[in-house]
């Protein structure tokens, strides 16, 4: 099968993922974090490396601002729900999954006003609308870095300034560009930033994280066991331990260690530059195919992950064929991002959504061409 | 080294366990429930196969009603909070974790009241004693099954008797229990039951479910994409989606689902039968050792989980020199249940916790009763 839904988590994996969640889970699968025995503290040493990864890669400075969680969709809660209070107003966009606009929709109902604003038609934000709708109970902006529908690029550092400008919390939805596009929370001003572990950076799934900024004081959602102050009923209030109540994924963590370790040996560059390329080839091959329209920028601030249709053929029977005939894998359909299809006029239609990883071929590229091609012309 | 941790977390797994994650992890690890393609419905069916399981072993009726989660402690987060709104009162008990107690203690802040209830100090909790405690507005009771300190088997089916006499939902927490001591949910008039699929179940870390009855209003604490109803920003009402939302662990889940056929195959009543035995074994090998305590019940109602002292050393020495001198894991100090110590008198000094799981031998328990035997000499 050739893999072509990466925006919905990577597959495969490295090797080395594989090999260590393996090896954490037959050779040292303890508990971390709460026994003192040799193979809980491997499996607690296993994690803080991951932490200290993550804090790297995204230039975090203390690693315990580095939270780990279930996935991104429960990272975005926290920070989403665990920030915002009755009467303030957070500012987001048409571009974003139902991870973050059903957690905004949910608070409405508690006093949180909310701005949503609309991005072009090719799915690009401009920061200025954004700087536009702020009020004087602004207190969050929540943007995603790159759209999971049609892969456009929203200019996050741009938006990160004009919410420091304003005394504003940026909170970035990496789902789609972490591992991939360079995120440097210090620079580019993110506040809390939300990823999941097994898409870009190559974790297994069961795994995300959330940077949180240590001037924030977030609520937690849940409480719990910590390991830590466990005489007291009240939950810790220290990092990491106030967000990690319960039992975490330690080979699932380790893995996701393994997973970085060897994205920045590779170079997020030459992963992306790949990606990129590869993308281009892609757009290149399809965009003459009678009846064929390719959605999002196109253009530099393209990421590899491409929705088309075919004339007004449902999305769903595109992508039937493809996996049936082709055996190619992709998603159509609706992409848990309603607004996003009703800015690019997808919302009946749905898209059927090609996302590219890095080990994705040249030569896939090319048979997935011709398969469109074929299609196209018996439509 | 011998591993006596398996309250914390079972270990080693079933091979089964390990060779089934590894398949789903490179042969089909698509994101279940997104897209249509091969792969990913091969994942999404490996995922409600364990969704039966579940069902079938705890007798739950409709598998739609078990959902999955990261682990015990979120489940417990969204059967207390999920349920419990200002005004209501909730009964629990002195033996619960910090994952029952720190939730309700949450609560109280909103509201809610609650009474818990005083074990003996054995730490056997009186069904009497909670119907006493029931008051006009005691909406909820949530006990433990066992306990992580003590091993004390609570008298589930008698309470939810008195829960189902008096209109009030029950929620057990199996942490301890599921996959060693039978649950039949409705046998058991048990509405709610939260237990993690990493102990007794034999799944990975990163696994843990909640039981609901159909007819329970459950709040979600999450709202994101769940691959359901993708154009509404609303979250959508039908289970298990209402409270699965992001990317599931289905390599974990897929996981779970090969322990609990593991167990289903050798039988709840001949692995509880051999932890038992040994767990007896131990309690007759170290009983008269001088200045060794042992707390819990040691009856039939006490469970693979036994808690010591010796005079008036710290725990955690003992558990130090256990792992150090003969290799021996252990889990020492306070249990993340506060109440439980007080209960048992062992505020202060921690207890050292020996927890048995099905692939402990004979052989380790005389090995840790010698060492015992040489450690209490010492002292």
């Amino acid at each position: 099968m050739i893999y072509f839904d990466n925006a919905a988590t990577t597959f495969p994996k490295p090797k080395v993922v594989y090999d260590s969640i393996m090896d954490a889970m037959m050779n040292y699968g303890a508990n971390p974090g709460r026994s003192g025995h040799k193979m809980a503290l491997k499996a607690n040493r296993g994690m803080f490396e991951t932490r200290q990864l993550l804090s790297k890669l995204f230039n975090t400075g203390n690693p315990m601002n580095i939270v780990f969680t279930f996935n991104c969709t429960q990272s975005l809660n926290i920070g989403i729900k665990g920030f915002l209070r009755p009467g303030d107003h957070v500012i987001t966009t048409s571009m974003e999954h139902n991870s973050v606009l059903r957690p905004i929709h949910h608070l409405k109902d508690q006093g949180v006003e909310s701005t949503i604003v609309a991005a072009n038609s090719q799915g690009l934000v401009d920061p200025t609308d954004i700087e536009r709708a702020i009020r004087p109970n602004t207190r969050l902006i929540v943007t995603s870095h790159i759209s999971n529908l049609v892969g456009s690029i929203t200019p996050i550092e741009e938006i990160g300034t004009i919410a420091k400008k304003h005394d504003i919390i940026y909170l970035v939805d990496a789902a789609q560009s972490a591992g991939v596009y360079d995120i440097d929370v210090r620079k580019m001003n993110i506040d809390i930033l939300a990823f999941p572990g097994h898409k870009g950076l190559f974790g297994p799934q069961g795994t995300g994280g959330l940077y949180i900024n240590d001037e924030i004081d977030l609520e937690g959602i849940f409480q719990g066991g910590t390991g830590s102050e466990s005489s007291s009923m009240v939950q810790p209030n220290i990092r990491p331990d106030k967000f990690e109540s319960g039992t975490l994924n330690a080979p699932g963590i380790i893995g996701l260690g393994s997973g970085i370790k060897y994205l920045i040996d590779k170079g997020l560059d030459a992963i992306r530059d790949h990606e990129v390329e590869i993308t281009n080839h892609f757009i290149e091959g399809i965009k003459d195919i009678k009846g064929l329209r390719i959605y999002g920028p196109l253009t530099t601030k393209q990421a590899p992950v491409i929705s088309i249709n075919i004339g007004n053929m449902d999305s769903a029977e595109i992508a039937y064929i493809l996996d049936e005939k082709y055996d190619i894998a992709v998603r159509a359909g609706l992409h848990c991002a309603p607004l996003a299809h009703r800015t690019i006029g997808t919302q009946n239609q749905g898209a059927v959504r090609f996302s590219f990883g890095y080990f994705n071929t040249h030569e896939e590229i090319d048979y997935a061409i011709k398969a469109l091609r074929e299609i196209a012309s018996n439509y």
